[in-house]
């Protein structure tokens, strides 16, 4: 769990969450396989930054008797977009490992993660059809859209070096920027704040998604495997090249190397000693520091946006998120 | 398109599903690539039987102003649930071709085609959203959940000669029956009907689901690749065991010589020869009678349900579903 500045009742909050996704997830067939498979979707569990994102953005309206309640509720459905997205990710990349966790389609194979996937999907529509308004359903339909939308895009960039950091930012936006807006969105919204206060949860949402994004793609480069719990250094061998990646590919004395590297990498040939050499590369290039400053300079505009709006104990919260964040 | 018993009107109902359909599934972001995979899924439009079945029960109730429209709407969302779930489905059984037409998965790669099912999923959660009841949203949700359920099942059966009658014909309930059931429900509730014809038309969906199933897995017996639009004798060799194969199985004489081919056919060891023997062994064990003879049961309940309802011209449109579902 994050450090998340001691807001009055916010644990009390997230625990609320975790039993309506515990619920929510509940397995009512008695069948041992869905059971083992719906046992390993909630044991790959994470941080749940959307929903801790989403309660403290709820503080920031007048809230209304039951509104806290809701909140919880459109957490748990929020996180578990997020759960029901990782499943086919993970179909997608390959991944044996997720939150030090084996995948569902490494322990059931990739035909049961699609339906796995279609199957938590299933479940939050109908939670979202009993608890949600309109409003936040179509919103959340259309950010699946978005998240969908930007993994066919990267798909599509898939082992392209000519791939630009704009389709890079399209990209994480689609995927990753879209789903922190809508959790940013939904809980200023759903405690009370007014239209303008919404746009700039909005905005702060944006950010706080680019920002984790351009986090979780520098860490495959920088951190290790106990550490994140998940392979690292994978990316770029799969074909997704990210930021510190992308920067070097445009840099106008070095990039022509790294092009020419990708491609043997790109054909099986990757020994320790290239990778090494990669590695060297983007440092030298300044990949990893362009990419560390772009993370600042979100992280910088989320706190600018969160200055504008009234003071509340809650915003202690987001700040504490950002420096978790912004501080890898 | 079905024949359909020149009910009125219907024809023109049935184009303003098209349209709905067309709408829904209209790509705003002019990417070539989105552009292509969507051009792919509304090629392999199908004969449209739940959108006609929804239609055709929604005849019955009394009926009010944009309640006409509100159908279209709906049987536009469950046939782009059928659709979507078709497109995972095709990853499952890595199949090349669907309707004559090549599959997402086939021209796009299985990576694309599970972001294309969940994309295609997303719109209908908008559209439903936007348009369906909270009831009707919930039932539709519990009945996606129904279909992963069954397909899941499904999957733990795979080339597992101990599958019997019951496990198969609790799957298809699940991936079949159960989208019927919404589809006749949901027609019935929403024009109006008394909760009783709501009740009966639930049950009628559920027989003409099976009988759909049972026929779509006796087509892959007795049918050529021209007719249907996708490659015949395949269930089996991928592991699918269906009722001719599972009553085969059962035969006190000859189940165990089955049992003993289906193995070497599991090992990839399966020359046309053996094929044909196999063919041959679930004729002279009468696994297409008995799936006949159960298709034919199903029809005869639907038929009999129909004829406890208040007569009506679109009953007529129903009966003529049954009569082209039982002729295969």
């Amino acid at each position: 769990m994050l450090y998340y500045g001691n807001i009055e009742e916010i644990e009390n909050d997230i625990e609320r969450v975790d039993a309506y996704m515990a619920e929510y997830l509940h397995d009512t067939s008695r069948n041992p396989m869905l059971n083992a498979v719906l046992e390993t979707i909630i044991a790959t569990k994470g941080k749940k930054v959307r929903p801790l994102l989403l309660l403290l953005a709820g503080r920031f309206g007048p809230q209304w008797p039951g509104s806290r309640d809701r909140l919880c509720k459109m957490g748990a459905c929020i996180e578990m977009i997020h759960m029901a997205s990782l499943i086919h990710d993970d179909i997608v990349d390959d991944a044996p490992m997720r939150r030090g966790r084996e995948t569902v389609q490494s322990r059931f194979g990739k035909d049961m993660a699609v339906y796995a996937g279609d199957y938590v999907m299933s479940r939050i529509l109908y939670y979202l059809f009993r608890e949600a308004t309109p409003e936040t359903g179509m919103l959340l339909a259309k950010t699946v859209e978005s998240m969908c939308y930007g993994e066919m895009c990267q798909l599509t960039c898939n082992f392209n070096t000519e791939t630009t950091k704009s389709d890079y930012l399209n990209n994480i936006y689609g995927k990753t920027a879209s789903l922190f807006i809508a959790t940013c969105r939904i809980g200023a919204a759903e405690s009370g704040c007014g239209v303008q206060s919404v746009e700039v949860f909005s905005e702060i949402g944006k950010h706080i998604g680019y920002l984790f994004q351009l986090r979780d793609d520098l860490l495959n480069f920088v951190s290790n495997v106990k550490r994140e719990g998940k392979p690292v250094f994978t990316d770029f061998l799969n074909g997704t090249y990210t930021l510190p990646i992308l920067h070097t590919l445009s840099h106008p004395q070095h990039g022509s190397r790294l092009k020419e590297m990708l491609q043997t990498v790109g054909l099986g040939g990757s020994s320790t000693f290239e990778l090494e050499e990669i590695r060297k590369l983007i440092i030298q290039c300044q990949g990893i520091e362009f990419t560390r400053s772009m993370m600042k300079a979100h992280a910088a505009d989320a706190r600018e946006l969160l200055a504008t709006l009234p003071r509340k104990q809650a915003a202690r919260g987001i700040y504490a998120v950002l420096d978790y964040l912004e501080g890898e």
